[in-house]
């Protein structure tokens, strides 16, 4: 019965001829709105050509994560929750869900595909189609054109979501298949992508090869240090800050930078070519701290992920032909603000550490006491309960084990509840800012990213 | 170090003029989008006055339902996920908190509250504000405007969310006294809403009162099946279909009607008025389902929701001057297309049955066997250990138990997580259709959807 009134329903959905312009010629007042109660729209100061292109992605970032960002940074003292960054250039939502034969649930490297590419791929794609053949990305048409091209990130350089823009592997998981095809893949006797920052020297220094010292060869300057990278004039730059992937944002001494300090770095040596750039950011570990259901670390890095966009917010502002789009490649973890019954979410649970259950749980790991790293990172005194379950996982000797523990009783205090350690199919927020940002309003596919990216380089 | 990052970026949030107009005028070609690719937009026929107005709210409804929707109704045997008739009609999403001094995720009050009247209150507020005072709402201000009103809904009538359109009460929970407003609270010597359609029985015929009678005797026809109700040739109309709320929709008998067929008999009666109307249209069951963790009737009253979705967009396109807004109240249950670590939703295990567990639970705690139910309604053939857990808990004869045992086994099949019984404070999706719905898109506050239509009512 009821499989024949959905196929019924599937019969009936209205077919209709939609149609959705927006007018991004003035830039002030008279929205129509009348309230100007907080709601959050896009700006878009310049109808004129798209030079350069700024994609940045939020690993994992689902609804619940842009969503309980903003409880984060409410102020408990004003009637209104406060707006963030991302709320202020919000256009829409995204639907992620791959073409794979197995999963009908996507995965980085199939997503990335579909926003570096504009095809629909199966789950471990990287930038190659269900017929396992390599897909043009956006990043090499610019390449083609003679733009200048980037890729940051938190994660190691070649990890899926990089990797699926600037390289071409049937599977994420050959990971120095990836990182030798950054080397070896050239456009017209060049490497593709002129700046590279974010973790990895496990694949780039590795026995059987030396990609660094061969890119170095190259012209490339390469660092492994904040002060270095800053120190930086080449416009060919590669920056390994880790030997996989950078810690995370409120773990990171000041050697390491912050997403936003390597996006700055970025944008200041690609903005030296005067054809324009392409640029792809991605707050890689929202995704990783929430495959841990990992609440206080999923929201460091949600900040990480926030400071980059209001950077790359004000260098388009200043340069006006810049068109930035942020989004998810799907949601991790099946993160909900509010659970057990509890109709409340609580920021001051996750803020009241300086470290995150991963950080302190492998200090815990590596023979310190468990009383001795809670009371020296964290603001709240812990019950008996909690510690007793810390202590026990302790025993274990494991940090998995450990660090579990201890995010527990972060996503207990916070209300932050999770279902999975893997990613759910919910679709995902978009926000753009620049003069082209209509085409990303309303319902997309994450396919239309890279199809709309491959118009503004036409 | 954490929280001073957090607050620096609360001070930093680019405080941004922004602005955003759509144009509404033309309607089929040029969108800019070019690729076509199942982008859902609105639909904006004509740009003149508003004369009618049609809110309809999925309680419960956050952005993992809609989604689920759109997995439920997708061909496999197509590489693209059709879109729904919410996906359609997608214009962005909107924000929930209360302002209460307890919780920080809403209620349904408090949210539809904010959604009729326009003001943030606290959770449990029927049409009242933080000091306890009545808030006007929409619906009696186009009742004062001459215009017809409507409520319909599948829980009982003076259930939280109709209750806050069409009374006022400082507590959710005084069902009789909002059952007595209904009738009582008149506007110029005329009751406040025309056509009432849902359940509550136990509310309107009461020992100490018979408010049906009463209705009667001011000229309502009074309806108590379906058949009764497409009879009806009344503008005045209360039709009471169950003593509470309505059964689950695939649980429904012919004699009790569909969403669909209250919203038709709606709008067949208000649209006889020549000064037009307005109606709130619910699908209040979505949230139940959801505080019960139980997909199966979630995507049952999803399914309900959208069939009366197609019928208010087809009257509103044939009209021209109708404006159609939808949204959710807030999400429920935290629930997540995914769970367990596996990457797949699976929309067969929910089409599988006939009857909701709630239904097949009633049964076994009425006296049935565990195996003549689960063999009467569903498809697939039941696990040993599935069978078992439900066969314990039916030893219980606690309804709740058999509820919950059975729907487990749909949730795991399925795919389906949940982290609470209560809501979650995620951002929730919003559609519109007619010539204002520009004012609805990008991100919105629920009270923003009050603020608009008293706009449109001036």
């Amino acid at each position: 019965m009821f499989k024949r009134i959905l196929t019924l329903a599937a019969v009936c959905i209205l077919v209709a001829g939609t149609f959705l312009a927006v007018n991004t010629e003035s830039s002030q007042a008279g929205n129509g709105n009348g309230n100007g109660n907080g709601k959050g729209n896009f700006n878009a100061p310049n109808n004129g050509k798209v030079k350069n292109v700024i994609v940045l992605i939020g690993d994992g970032m689902g609804p619940s994560f842009t969503t309980a960002y903003r409880y984060m940074n409410d102020d408990p003292s004003t009637a209104k929750m406060e707006r963030t960054v991302f709320d202020n250039h919000f256009v829409g939502n995204a639907v992620t869900n791959p073409e794979d034969s197995e999963e009908n649930v996507t995965d980085s490297a199939a997503a990335a595909t579909s926003m570096s590419a504009g095809v629909k791929t199966y789950n471990g794609a990287i930038a190659v189609d269900n017929d396992r053949e390599n897909v043009k990305t956006v990043l090499e048409a610019a390449k083609e054109k003679g733009m200048a091209t980037g890729l940051v990130a938190t994660s190691q350089i070649n990890h899926a979501t990089p990797a699926a823009f600037g390289t071409h592997d049937p599977s994420r998981h050959n990971y120095n298949e990836i990182a030798d095809d950054f080397y070896d893949d050239m456009i017209s006797g060049k490497h593709k992508v002129d700046v590279m920052l974010g973790g990895g020297t496990d694949y780039f220094k590795r026995e059987d090869r030396n990609l660094v010292k061969e890119f170095k060869n190259d012209g490339y300057n390469y660092v492994t240090s904040t002060e270095e990278m800053q120190a930086n004039d080449s416009e060919q730059l590669l920056g390994l800050f880790a030997p996989v992937g950078l810690p995370k944002a409120i773990d990171r001494e000041e050697n390491i930078p912050s997403l936003d300090d390597m996006t700055k770095e970025a944008l200041e040596q690609l903005d030296k070519e005067k054809d324009g750039f392409f640029l792809m950011v991605e707050g890689s570990q929202i995704d990783w701290a929430a495959h841990a259901n990992d609440a206080v670390s999923a929201m460091s890095e949600m900040e990480d992920l926030a400071k980059a966009f209001e950077t790359v917010i004000e260098f388009a502002k200043q340069d006006k032909h810049t068109q930035v789009v942020l989004t998810a490649d799907h949601s991790t973890g099946g993160f909900s603000i509010g659970r057990d019954g509890d109709y409340n979410f609580y920021p001051e649970a996750i803020e009241a550490t300086e470290r995150t259950p991963e950080f302190m749980a492998q200090e815990i790991v590596d023979g310190a006491t468990v009383e001795g790293v809670l009371n020296e990172y964290v603001e709240f005194t812990f019950t008996e309960k909690e510690l007793d379950a810390i202590k026990k996982a302790a025993a274990s000797d494991d940090f998995d084990t450990v660090y579990s523990a201890i995010s527990d009783v972060f996503n207990k205090r916070a209300g932050a509840g999770f279902t999975t350690s893997g990613h759910t199919g919910v679709d995902v927020p978009v926000y753009a800012y620049g003069p082209k940002s209509e085409v990303f309003s309303g319902l997309i596919d994450n396919t239309d990213i890279a199809n709309e990216v491959f118009n503004f380089l036409k």
